[in-house]
């Protein structure tokens, strides 16, 4: 038989119960494991998540080490010396935990460190650090914005902006992605409905596509309107920019009034968190009234402190510069030998697959030749879009993209991946 | 002028814009800076959140000592010479991050040992660790239910818990606070409406009051109207039940079929994180449709490692007891000092105060003796519960827990907070 993953068809039960429909996709999962995928469940990493990694594989039983191109750890951060060793000072001098939601006994002086090392990075005023950069994206929507705003997004923005709009109950419509001239349309045929009380969002750089927002474009947009904008540069952060400074510094952008920049410190910065960095005012407000800042424990010194570091060695050596040539080097490459990377610009390089299927073969050919990537399916991505989404570090070598490279093209000969 | 704190009233601007309600705040925040108050903004901690800390003082720009009576910190867990040396070692071996969301490459084995630690501390077959506890509520009740589902809540569950009701969509009903006729009355005319698809929700220790949900009852319900039970048992874990395992073991009750529970990694734990823990299908499920999980970056190995230490020096030592006898010592002898302490029956003790603005002047006044504390105000709970809120720690003294009512009583004289 052919397996098929097929997750939205298990958010109603056939039964109409709860347990009626975890039963049925329990049935899918039986599939998948008799299959021997990799996707829906994953066999755990025993190293630190580097180039070079080993595995539990739990269907052979045994340790096993792969080439990783599926990895945030884009900088090297998460083995980066001096990282590791603040982590380790920090968590001697301030032990294991916060003990306390920020904003009752949990903000340490590192936590004030850490905010105003990230609002200056990013040219703002202040910043608040969250427990993840979800809980961030929540937070800044759902703290500001009331049932009686309007929220635009781009088609593209990450799970967790569509979430937060859920959560605030604002009136949502979507632009086409990266599309000004639909963007325009809308803010034309509502703003005069919605004084004042519209924020246009976007992704900086987007999560799946490894794309870039016209952010002048839509800035102007903006001003023209007079409404606020958010952008979320998660994917951005330590990756584009003077010294991965993230998307506004990309594009030289001087403009902070009416923005709103969230992020996270688990990708380039390789750790655990979010932030939402803005002016004074703003920060002060969301401080209070993001319910995700408010009700959750403040992250661990060891986090806040090597959270610093990362950003001092972001911008204290060439290693953003040096992500960037690597991940042109696969982009150049990949694109030369045939396969559909659709408009990556950045570090995150998707390689579309016809199918689902097709997707769950690859998956295991790639890894029985010592290859983890990470696998897209819908509804993350329309159907059609089903790919391989890799992730290029700045460590990885010439010879590691290379041989990414013959892998795929060794399996094109008998499961076609490449554009025809 | 009276200050008071009126963080409601600005949830709407007066001139209708998103930064127009953010201005009305600021104003409020300014008078709050001159006053002098610590509650809406913080002086952070410069030292571990243990008994004794130091603080930066933001008014008198010095470093202060003070005892802590805030901090969920509940074992001394923070300061636990064994768990720091684990978090230590796994930041040597494993560095400083995960490297991606759990169903992508951040899956690290010491993930999964510490799921199974959790799922045998609490007596369920699997768990999933969450960045927070936050997370995990709102992953629990966004992943199980949909519109057509409803819920039944306990009027004084926790925030995280009414965020996730608000992201599944599923219809809302609440309980009078611990009422089981409420319960059965709601449950006796919603249940042939929702054939199966009904969930019942409790916190196991509420947070702000510190007394425990009558699990035996609202079990005896849900069995005789075959709905299921969600447990959010932040405040109970380490706190309650044999050696700490919670709420279920509390009451002795063995049941787990149609029970999910939730938890955090952050209260006496220590750390940082939450969990879901249940059975195998239901793990198996939520790893998917817990959004919060599927779309958020796996825990630090540091913060896995040690919070699996935890749970061993919860199992093998008599830090529970410990708590649990300073715990009573305080709850009894605030109880003869006349002070109200609501039915609290755990390490978290309200003390019931007037109004806002008198916990203002008392949050000043116990900063002035050296005492920290949290204070809790509208809309968390109900103006006339206005309350401090003590959290005691194993590792208080009787003359630490002595000092804390002296001073309240010399405050008492001149600002009533006894129960007249």
């Amino acid at each position: 038989m052919v397996y098929k993953i097929d997750i939205q068809s298990n958010r109603k039960s056939q039964d109409g119960t709860i347990l009626g429909k975890i039963s049925d996709f329990h049935e899918q999962l039986i599939v998948h494991e008799r299959e021997k995928v990799n996707i829906l469940k994953k066999s755990p990493l025993t190293s630190v998540s580097d180039t070079e990694v080993t595995y539990y594989d739990r269907f052979e039983k045994k340790e096993k080490t792969a080439l990783m191109f599926a990895s945030n750890n884009y900088l090297g951060a998460i083995t980066n010396q001096i990282c590791i060793d603040t982590a380790i000072e920090a968590t001697k001098k301030y032990g294991i935990g916060s003990g306390g939601v920020p904003l009752l006994s949990g903000t340490n002086i590192l936590q004030n460190q850490l905010e105003q090392a990230i609002a200056q990075t990013k040219g703002f005023d202040d910043a608040i650090v969250f427990s993840s950069g979800f809980a961030a994206n929540l937070g800044a929507l759902a703290g500001l914005l009331s049932p009686d705003n309007l929220i635009i997004h781009d088609k593209l923005n990450h799970a967790s902006l569509m979430d937060g709009t859920i959560m605030c109950g604002a009136k949502m419509l979507r632009y086409k992605h990266n599309d000004l001239a639909d963007l325009e349309k809308l803010l034309r045929e509502n703003s005069p409905l919605y004084p004042g009380g519209i924020l246009v969002v976007t992704d900086g750089v987007f999560s799946m596509d490894g794309d870039i927002a016209n952010l002048p474009g839509i800035i102007e947009l903006v001003n023209k309107y007079n409404v606020l904008l958010l952008i979320d540069d998660a994917h951005a952060t330590g990756v584009i920019g003077e010294k991965g400074r993230g998307s506004l510094s990309y594009y030289g952008i001087a403009q902070r009034d009416n923005i709103i920049l969230t992020g996270t410190l688990s990708k380039a910065v390789g750790i655990v968190g979010g932030f939402i960095t803005a002016k004074q005012e703003v920060i002060d407000y969301l401080r209070i009234f993001s319910r995700s800042n408010m009700y959750s424990t403040a992250l661990p010194p060891s986090v806040l402190a090597s959270a610093k570091a990362v950003f001092e060695f972001m911008q204290t050596t060439d290693i953003v510069e040096r992500l960037n040539q690597n991940a042109s080097y696969l982009r150049t490459r990949l694109k030369q030998e045939g396969y559909n990377t659709l408009d990556s610009q950045t570090a995150i390089i998707p390689i579309v697959v016809k199918d689902q299927y097709l997707l769950t073969q690859i998956s295991k050919m790639l890894l029985d030749r010592g290859i983890m990537a990470n696998y897209i399916f819908p509804p993350v991505v329309p159907p059609n879009l089903t790919r391989i989404r890799i992730s290029v570090m700045a460590t990885h070598t010439n010879e590691d993209m290379e041989y990414l490279i013959s892998s795929l093209n060794e399996i094109n000969a008998t499961h076609p991946i490449k554009k025809s």
